[in-house]
């Protein structure tokens, strides 16, 4: 155990931060009495399916609060990025780049595609894709074939990169965007945790031709289970609507399709919900913002341990806020998690790096992941409910 | 113009059965009071995602109705049948026999899979495969090979067939069994449009190992969208639930997964409005089962078509009603679905054949597909929502 670590003073300023429940959950959503109005409505209306007027007003208003040019909703985050990545020309047996630490959704949206999850390293200061690095790395390995990026290991093509903005910290989005021109890749961003987090005044999301959010039960808004494709580009808008209507072809009565399509459009009931919630997340935002210079502040004094904090010139959602165990602290880490979820106080670790999971264990990998490593051992994720800086107060 | 067909005879008649309604849709929800009440209830207990009491209560519900010892909940039907198909070891490359008639997600299912749809003829009597044309053309093009079937002309392994009950009709299950017993193949069951149907007083998607049911908007009860994976399998129904909930390893607060999974689960939300709707389901078959026995009476006069029937020993939900063009007056079905819709009775071709969608250009099936081609030129699906009986009375 470490001298510098005090684990009860780290309980108990959790304590002391946290509303007296006895069950603290690490992300809660809350609804307005407009979530039932617009529920109900949808059900009286008799359209609670794909084709509704709420799955249009949910549409505007996240294409609007996104300052995206369209928004088209699907039926969870994954089936968004699922669907970027094939309208990002991802071939079977291609490799897409995506950071050691995130979601297992990334990847997973990856073997969709049939291609080949290729994790790199990620960067202590925002906690996404480390650039510099993977700059230098993509020199070492890459080697160019009419055009085209070429692993010289794998002989496969490496065709994208994905971006995530990690628990709704923005990635150094200019440095990717330099290094995707530089290597020829095409650039998606996994916005799923970042809905109002902004990387220099811009909404994430808004940086490649296709990003994904997700509106999952533990999101900043929720609409039970749903996400949705963000683009600026009015050709790439259709075909992920397409894709995601089973690829029928409109204005006929018969049921003809074009090519291979997919289920994944958002149901009206789910898109009534999200619209309620789009009228709390001005207030959300605020609320989180407050929570996290909360935990910022009483975690100062604590020894051993810091609050993660968001980057120069990003703005982040802090979606869940993090602590940070120093080295060599990190040896306590499931010892932490183990008596603050003893205490009634939800605290999770950080996802499990994908190249430690059993079904990644081929896939090509910077040898050095030392940054997502070094922050998965230190990573406590910590409450994070909006409402609970309102219950505090 | 056959002179047998009398289309304003059609037309009148249709207004006659039908209600005197501007708009007649083809098949529209009608929820109970409990479905605003589960569904609030279920926002104002803040589980509206993928866990939660209704979806227990769904899933618990919908096994006890269709007599299957397992059913889980997962966001559509075409998610469940890629489910069923991966647990049925369809792996890439593989063929898998599938009706010519049938939805574009019974095939899509198979691409998902990477797997190749091979599409075969339909029986006139049922609507579902023929089972007697099946064995001869496998006799035909099979060899065995390690105790696999191979189609001769590929060279690929053909792993299993999809049984579909097209329209709520149930596929003479007991022939199409012997079938897949013959010849080795897995046997999965389609059942998005047969919740209620019944063959030989046994549930359709009790005969498979895995079934799929889907609760589209169109559907005969809806979750605005869903579908549900049917096993009287222990060891499935586990496989089914962890791989639609991203294959995570449960009861460990980290985030592990141990196969490539998918976020296929049903939202709690989504099924607060499924339980409300069983509760209907029972009144929706009578009313549907009457609704179809109108139709039948009311054009056994009419010269030139009828309404096509449930087979002997089958009890059909009738999900959707067919009017059948007799030769030679298969050359009015787009005149006669102009001037019904026209009239303001949505009316619509039967799905567009698969072997005619142009992404399936390349796919194995029968040379002779003569009862799906006469089938799919004259069948017109007629307005069958259940509530059209009980507003006519």
């Amino acid at each position: 155990m470490s001298e510098a670590l005090d684990i009860p003073s780290i309980v108990s300023t959790l304590k002391t931060i946290l509303p007296a429940q006895e069950q603290i959950p690490l992300h809660e959503p809350e609804f307005n009495a407009h979530a039932n109005k617009y529920v109900n409505d949808c059900i009286n209306s008799g359209w609670v399916s794909s084709v509704g007027s709420y799955v249009t007003r949910f549409e505007q208003q996240l294409a609007e609060f996104t300052g995206t040019k369209h928004a088209i909703a699907t039926s969870n985050g994954t089936s968004a990025l699922h669907i970027c990545l094939l309208l990002s020309q991802v071939n079977p047996g291609d490799e897409v780049l995506l950071p050691d630490l995130t979601f297992i959704a990334t990847a997973n949206a990856v073997r969709y595609c049939h291609a080949i999850p290729h994790f790199v390293d990620v960067d202590v200061l925002n906690l996404g894709v480390d650039s510099i690095k993977l700059k230098h790395y993509l020199h070492t390995i890459g080697r160019y074939e009419n055009g085209c990026l070429i692993n010289k290991h794998t002989g496969n093509k490496i065709s994208a990169l994905i971006v995530m903005h990690s628990f709704g910290h923005p990635a150094d989005m200019h440095s990717l965007l330099d290094c995707c021109d530089e290597f020829g890749l095409k650039l998606i961003e996994d916005a799923a945790e970042s809905l109002g987090s902004y990387y220099q005044q811009q909404h994430t999301g808004n940086f490649a031709r296709l990003s994904a959010l997700s509106f999952n039960g533990n999101k900043i808004i929720t609409t039970g289970g749903g996400g949705a494709i963000l683009t600026n580009n009015d050709d790439l808008a259709d075909k992920a609507r397409h894709l995601t209507t089973t690829a029928k072809i409109p204005n006929t009565i018969a049921s003809e399709h074009d090519q291979l399509g997919y289920n994944y459009r958002l149901p009206n009931l789910n898109a009534a919900l999200g619209v309620a919630q789009l009228e709390q997340l001005a207030q959300k935002l605020q609320q989180k913002r407050q929570l996290a210079q909360y935990y910022y502040e009483h975690f100062a004094t604590v020894t051993g341990v810091s609050i993660f904090k968001e980057s120069v010139h990003c703005k982040s959602n802090y979606w869940l806020n993090l602590l940070l165990l120093e080295q060599p602290s990190v040896n306590n880490r499931d010892n932490i998690l183990r008596q603050t979820n003893e205490a009634g106080i939800m605290t999770r670790p950080a996802w499990g790096l994908m190249h430690r999971q059993k079904m990644h264990k081929n896939c090509p990998r910077m040898a050095d992941l030392e940054n997502a490593k070094a922050l998965f051992s230190s990573i406590i994720c910590l409450p994070s409910s909006p409402q609970l800086m309102a219950e505090h107060q």
